[in-house]
């Protein structure tokens, strides 16, 4: 489903990935920290989609409501698990919104 | 893949989508997107993924670059052939990638 955010500017916190083959416990943690993110101060939507590589974009009112749930604490056991057991590689892009139309 | 960008700042195109049943040309067209900007001035990389929603993200070296993509010949038929048959949805958001890291 795409996210139906306001007018910008807002901000985008863009997550692409490359998945290990570890499946345990993986998805149940994924869903759980969408959920967990959805009722974050600030949180504005997310989209996500994966086949070869994943990407998880989610919007922010402000960098801010970034910070606080980068630093949430069970989002940082989540990030510490994907580290270690999840993903082989990924990349982080924090990005403030300037434009955005929509058919 | 994941793309390999420089330090920031640079832009983000996050172009998110639901698709239409109509797979007529689309594989093709998509490929033949991607490749075309690949080679336009300013493009920095690109990451793409589909399942429910497809989310492709292209990187530029600024907003002009990307002003420059949009107009392109090639690729406003592929734009407009995109609302008439390929996509029931989708949205283009342009950011300013302000922030980054990897692991």
């Amino acid at each position: 489903m795409l996210a139906n955010t306001p007018s910008p500017p807002y901000y985008a916190v863009i997550f692409s990935s490359v998945r290990t083959d570890d499946e345990a416990g993986y998805a149940a943690t994924a869903q759980r920290m969408l959920d967990l993110a959805a009722v974050q101060p600030g949180f504005l939507g997310a989209e996500s989609a994966r086949n070869e590589i994943g990407i998880t974009v989610s919007y922010w009112k402000d960098l801010d409501s970034i910070r606080q749930w980068k630093a949430h604490a069970d989002h940082q056991i989540a990030q510490e698990l994907g580290i270690k057991k999840w993903y082989s590689a990924y990349q982080v892009r924090i990005c403030r919104v300037e434009r955005a139309y929509t058919f």
